[in-house]
């Protein structure tokens, strides 16, 4: 039987490939620290297990595909604290902000277009974009250089007849980067001077350490058809499982379209809307504390690596990852040999590699995405794992 | 700004596009009938409920890509109850039945390709082969043969260079049609001497009324790598807000690249597939119960739209649809008026309008699908309303 192409151009999720390997390592009795995937360890705030509690319905039916009422006032009531009007129509509910990204190049892309976006790229990004039958254009970015390229002359030379998009990850993953009010301006002028969207991921906005201000997409008056925003309850309020995301967008015609995804899956999860709907009632004190833990634990990581000899890495203004570059050849081999050659005293490290991160073909390749998403000791107890197996591997 | 051209070719669901206008319709204190949409009213388990109570985890972390391992042995338990022994890795949850619709389609299907199904067929499939930039072929069936298909003539008249897979959906929706073992075997066996998938979408499994036997695609040995199956907790336990399913296949290849869409957006609900698991604990009485009732309700129904003069419906075996014809031009016109210029005593109805439901040009003008899945008093005067209104609007 024929498989789809696109489907095999697809790779696994550096994120996630090296899990079956890792079942088999805990097995042996081995230890291992997860820093390959952002899963906060914060503790899901009280009101979402309440809502379970307190889910009184007799049938679990189909929500609207429109989404719950509940659920789209709570995110306009969250949009509006930072000056942004949405009305329900221009908001649909999704399985995550996974599904946003899913079902928004679905609906903008044909075979053969091209999506601008930065690199190093969250790598789910180029799945979706190619099932969708196109490719991800990408404006090279350095730790060098802090990851820096809203510059006009760097993104316009990305851009060609078939560019459908400019993509934004802000703050950024895997690189933390954070665009100034200024820079987020430009890229919404240069989206609306070629007549293409501004897709903006904006699911790590809290999670901002030096109290730079963080703009959307959407608090931008002007740009109402080309800007479509992608948002989640996965990282803001440590509920990763429940699924629930967004796609707001004022681009009637965009939304028209894409409520035929939404129509032709049906709705998204009942209880988990309801729940997350309750989330949006905490305080804002809530994001204070997580992100004074999330600072410590970025400082603690990025102070331990620049004791490895070798490691380049920036210091990530957000999110809660660290993109650096190990002196080893291999990153994929290198994450082999940690998980079925290695422990110190039984306990090993999983990061994601970095290759599946860049469309330039050849960047990457000994570089690693580290989430600081586990505790400050933790962490610099994996990166003094990662000094031991550097050391050991390159010896080998 | 461009759309994809493959989802501006999508419509919206027959089921759902009038929702719009049915709101503004209550608004103005008019009580809709709905027999648009499978929602049964039957209430959902009380395993469900109570592990929602229950679900004591205080981080509500993502899933395994590869699923909640109590899901995957549930599934497999129930699975084993008909012969079937399934191993973890040959099923992957899903988000409801309707997406392992989209990652099926997305995993085998590229451009030009095409899909073999009867029609009429549930028309969110037409959304999900476009999207993947392939079509249906339809075999064509017919209320007076009792949507008959199952034929090697007929079939393989519909097979070319570009077919991937035949797609049966046993029960059958909107027909209600049910393979007989040596129908289903015929089909196995032309998929698999053509080299293509036989896509088996089972979710109305238990829906079947005069006891006939009803064989999943994977309890005939020998056609592991044709066969793949759609399943869903969403109609057997009365649960489609869950939005909880699963793919089956014994085609490591095939499951091999659908895992490429399940790291892509990372995973299923964790609450909700813990909640189905407690589902398939209930004890298999629970299906009889369900089954009376629902061979009530079809059988009012029937009962009913006989005795409206021009209508044409057959007795539909399984699922809880009735495909029918009515004596009017244009379903879509008849709906519309039905929402916007009439009542009886403040009530009308809500029904699916056919032309959807096919992919041959000009068949399903005047047909809908109606729904038996409110209870029986309601669907009389449902039907009631119907004729009243057939009548009202022939004359106006």
């Amino acid at each position: 039987m024929k498989l789809s192409s696109k489907m095999q151009r697809c790779g696994l999720s550096p994120m996630r490939k090296f899990n079956p390997y890792a079942t088999k390592v805990k097995e042996r009795g081995i230890k291992i620290y997860h820093l390959n995937i952002g899963q906060p360890d914060v503790e899901t705030p009280a009101p979402f297990f309440q809502a379970l509690k307190d889910f009184d319905e007799k049938v679990v039916a189909y929500a609207p595909s429109s989404g719950i009422p509940a659920y789209l006032d709570a995110v306009r009531g969250y949009y509006k604290r930072i000056g942004v009007e949405l009305t329900r129509d221009e908001i649909l509910p999704t399985t995550g902000g996974s599904e946003a990204l899913q079902m928004t190049f679905a609906t903008i892309l044909d075979d053969g277009d091209e999506v601008v976006m930065p690199e190093p790229f969250y790598p789910n990004y180029a799945t979706s974009v190619t099932l969708a039958g196109a490719s991800i254009r990408p404006i090279p970015t350095f730790v060098e250089e802090d990851y820096f390229y809203a510059d006009r002359a760097r993104v316009e030379a990305c851009i060609n007849e078939h560019t459908r998009a400019i993509f934004v990850t802000n703050p950024g993953n895997p690189t933390g980067s954070i665009l100034s009010p200024e820079q987020l301006k430009l890229m919404l002028d240069i989206a609306k001077e070629h007549d293409i969207f501004l897709i903006c991921d904006e699911v790590y906005r809290e999670f901002v350490y030096a109290g730079e201000p963080l703009l959307s997409g959407l608090q931008f008056p002007g740009y109402e058809d080309n800007v479509i925003v992608i948002d989640s309850v996965s990282k803001r309020f440590s509920a990763c499982g429940a699924r629930v995301g967004c796609v707001i967008s004022k681009n009637k015609e965009f939304m028209a379209q894409v409520m035929k995804w939404c129509q032709c899956r049906l709705a998204s999860a009942t209880v988990d809307q309801i729940a997350s709907a309750a989330l949006y009632g905490m305080d804002p004190d809530y994001f204070e504390a997580v992100r004074a833990e999330y600072k410590l634990r970025r400082d603690t990581m990025v102070a331990k690596l620049k004791e490895i000899p070798g490691v380049v890495c920036g210091v990530p203004k957000g999110a809660f990852y660290v993109m650096c570059a190990l002196p080893v050849d291999d990153a994929d081999k290198f994450q082999m040999w940690l998980l079925e050659e290695f422990n110190d005293n039984n306990e090993t490290v999983l990061f994601a590699c970095g290759e599946p991160f860049y469309a330039t073909p050849g960047r990457g390749k000994n570089e690693v995405r580290l989430a600081y998403t586990i505790n400050a000791p933790d962490i610099a107890r994996a990166i003094d794992i990662l000094k031991i197996a550097i050391e050991k591997y390159n010896n080998r």
